[in-house]
């Protein structure tokens, strides 16, 4: 849907610099930013199989990862972060310059920092991922809270998660806000989309154990620590801070876990419970591994 | 500064209806509205020593620990959690009848469910604080992101910590969006606010271990638990997400901390390591508790 990329007389060139020899800049009006800005919207990425990045963080992991197709940069872009306009280059992806208000027509912030990426998307199918050797996985499963998805796509990330499926009607991980949430961790591991049940059985299949985090869950996280329950490979399932996992979901796992609260909180927000299950996962894998 | 509370016929009876007798329910220009409506900026709140929790879960915390004085409800409230009346009764708190435009003249949510609690703050002062005997204390030192503190104050309450210090320029405790995100918590332990220093200085002088979590720190979370540097009274310190600990706090703590980053991500969200960090904590004191 996308027109095909055109690239000014610098762009693609080892230095990358923004073109500004053949015109203009795009501006919000440009054909091409026209087309772009349309990716704000989930059926034009369905469509497209293109998403938007922006930002600087965004920007430089959608390029390293090899995501990027088109950077497109205000001026001011190529003096505050030269180095991003170099790793274009590197990476033979075309910069085009762009005025601050088709940065605007792109972006979804208040400030977007002058940058934007258009993205080829790696749709992971769950086969493939679970075709590697996998010792802890992430399933969002029904979470539509664009943020929140985000977030644990970040912490999945950091706690040495092999890979992170979005399952059932969770929300679209290409989503600017998810984009956003996950500081570039949604283009450092294979991100797949799946109906549950089959993200469920593939990665039962592939001799995961499947914990759902619930706060309603018959075992204590610490209890299962000291029973040694976390020293194989693990796929947790984390359902929506408003609805919790769907029943059947909780049904299928192989034990339904909640994190003790010590203290008079109802409940932990999804982040935070993301957080305390997947790093006790990865420190009890990482003590078995050390010990064998 | 707020008028002294008047109570309708009904308010603050045994059943805790909404005064209808009375006449008719507050609008948004009757003048304790508008009076408690100013609790909305910070500068109120400071004067007056109050402060506003919306939404049915805030009101029912902050009526069972004896922080609310009047609670302000429409009539669908009344039909659609009866028992926020009756506590309110129990604890002869008066309710007012107010239409949907009072709510939202009181509220910073687009959907305020109808009910908000006029509160009085309770400020502890930290020469309180460490009187008692301490375990695990947060301080969310310079964090000025409401809803990231707020966040951090429900996860350090579900953790089981002690108390919270918001220290030197963080956030008001009471701003409304910290209310909301802390889910209740903010009513459930000691809040103080305090000078930084003065803050680490008086919990040293109690016994805590002072440790900063920071992403550049010289010790890893794993390696502090293996070497049992978790079992002794501890207090945390959070800095924002994008400034981190100021350096002279950072110079000060007893040792600085990082969250092992096991993948490929740049840190985590300070939710999520301050999550790990107080979990670790709340684990390791435990086990020690156990054992001794």
């Amino acid at each position: 849907m996308s027109p095909p990329l055109s690239t000014g007389p610098d762009a693609g060139s080892p230095t990358g610099r923004p073109s500004d020899g053949a015109g203009s800049p795009f501006t919000r009006r440009t054909p091409r930013i026209v087309a772009a800005a349309r990716l704000r919207r989930r059926r034009e990425r369905d469509a497209t199989g293109r998403f938007l990045a922006e930002g600087p963080q965004a920007v430089r992991e959608a390029l390293s990862s090899g995501a990027a197709r088109e950077v497109f940069a205000t001026a001011e872009v190529g003096r505050r972060h030269p180095e991003l306009l170099t790793l274009a280059g590197q990476q033979q992806v075309p910069v085009s310059a762009v005025t601050d208000d088709a940065v605007a027509a792109l972006a979804e912030t208040v400030a977007p920092q002058g940058v934007v990426a258009l993205c080829r998307r790696v749709d992971w199918r769950l086969a493939e991922l679970v075709a590697a050797p996998l010792r802890l996985v992430a399933v969002l499963a029904e979470i539509r809270d664009p943020g929140n998805a985000g977030t644990v796509l970040r912490t999945a990330d950091a706690a040495g998660a092999d890979a992170v499926v979005f399952a059932g009607a969770a929300v679209d991980p290409y989503n600017g806000k998810c984009v956003r949430a996950s500081a570039g961790s949604l283009f450092h591991l294979p991100v797949a989309r799946a109906d549950s049940a089959a993200a469920v059985a593939g990665l039962r299949a592939a001799g995961l154990r499947i914990l759902a985090a619930t706060g309603g869950g018959e075992a204590d996280l610490d209890e299962l620590l000291d029973a040694g329950g976390l020293t194989t490979p693990t796929a947790w399932l984390f359902g929506s801070e408003a609805h919790g996992l769907p029943a059947d979901l909780l049904d299928t796992a192989d034990a339904r876990v909640r994190v003790p609260i010590h203290g008079r909180a109802e409940s932990l927000n999804l982040g935070a419970a993301a957080a305390v299950c997947l790093y006790a996962s990865a420190r009890a894998l990482r003590q078995r591994e050390q010990l064998g």
